[in-house]
């Protein structure tokens, strides 16, 4: 089972810098756009951990730059759901020039659950839990 | 009477384009650090706004591009209240380069003033008359 | 005549400030987002104006909020070339949320022609004004 | 010896998210502020680098976050070269809140040299060698 979503991502000239590369900081704008796009595909948007009382910050957040974009790149950004035990969501992502499918950047994205006032919660909030469920079941068929 | 304020802002290396220029739309943001800043000098900060049950969404905004700077570029950003009779907000703003006065960007914005909810008031806040009272005073002396 | 072209943006949630609307400054880029698919489609691309010895630098730009978007609205933002005869390039700008075609911002820019050393050029490029009368001939039809 | 250089860095309205605290990626941002103040401080700025052939894009960014800031917060972003043997630059970060001192990100970056068109270098450059050596030096006096 591998639950993942892959969007593309046109780099804007406005994302790259005086050396005509993609400034480094842009990429973390496209995570979270792969991670949206994610959310949406499987029932996992902020709005539905919001609804459930809970939301998601950033806990941890690791890139790897291989290669540059530049403007005018089209992007392949690929998100892909790690299954883990503990009370945390985690991604991995690729990022890939769709051109010639050179990879660009690697990256992986820990988020933590806390309460709307933002204590934090050391169980995974049930809707995520069945959510979870739903998932590992489907692969098993 | 000009109530006005000036911040100085350091063109960052991720602020500059491809062509080694300030990305135009990042003078919005410039244009809103010197808000804030004359929001502190004078007590007109958005949470006082805010507090006092409104908001002041942006309803015009027109910038004018004179030169282009360049990073690591010191600019002097200047803003003045203008006094006007309707519920609007309104500043006007240049920006110069410090090393040389250059004149790079002037600009008017319109803010109008809202309920929490988004709801226009067509008279501005009570608080925002006295604050309007006491500055017009403090200048005649 | 009118050549256009119009575009879907969905605001991502970085681009909603503390009160949930997006910021007014990121309007701009959703502009450019539009001039930049406009180019695409009419074959004005900035890397044409380069190859061609010229830059389009902002000149003037005017933003008119009529309405705020949320995160997660999707916006068809709408870009209609100007005709006009002295040397600069015009486009008239406006912004709908797709759901109920409520207008959100409408806005025009001004982009002059410099040399790529930054010189202001006094006509046309050539390849432009070529452009220009291929289109206005189509037009005719 | 320990190079390092603090920065203070107010967070703006624009920075924050609709849960009203910082947009996880504005660290990034934050970070790269410190480092061209790393760089004015000892000689170490992009431009030295470009001056001397050389680029140094970032190879591998990890951002660890542990407690959320809000619009107004005034930062304290520290940064400490890291001394190292392989032809790369290491820095650590940490990012307090200046009131109360909290913790609120720590960060490693590691950057590698490469030629001005791109092209790994699997040696510093000379220069760097020769700043490496003089702040060496000059720690053990």
């Amino acid at each position: 089972m591998a639950l993942s979503e892959t969007i593309k991502v046109r780099v804007r000239f406005s994302e790259v810098d005086s050396i005509k590369m993609v400034w480094h900081g842009n990429y973390v704008q496209y995570l979270e756009d792969a991670r949206e796009a994610f959310g949406s595909k499987y029932g996992l948007e902020y709005m539905r951990f919001y609804e459930n009382g809970c939301l998601v910050p950033m806990y941890d957040l690791h890139l790897k730059y291989v290669k540059s974009a530049k403007a005018g790149d089209i992007l392949a950004v690929k998100i892909t759901w790690e299954k883990v035990y503990g009370a945390k969501l985690i991604f991995k992502y690729d990022i890939r020039r769709e051109i010639d499918n050179e990879l660009i950047l690697t990256a992986e994205s820990v988020q933590l659950f806390t309460s709307l006032d933002g204590e934090l919660m050391l169980l995974c909030p049930p809707f995520y839990e069945e959510w979870k469920q739903r998932w590992i079941e489907e692969a098993r068929k």
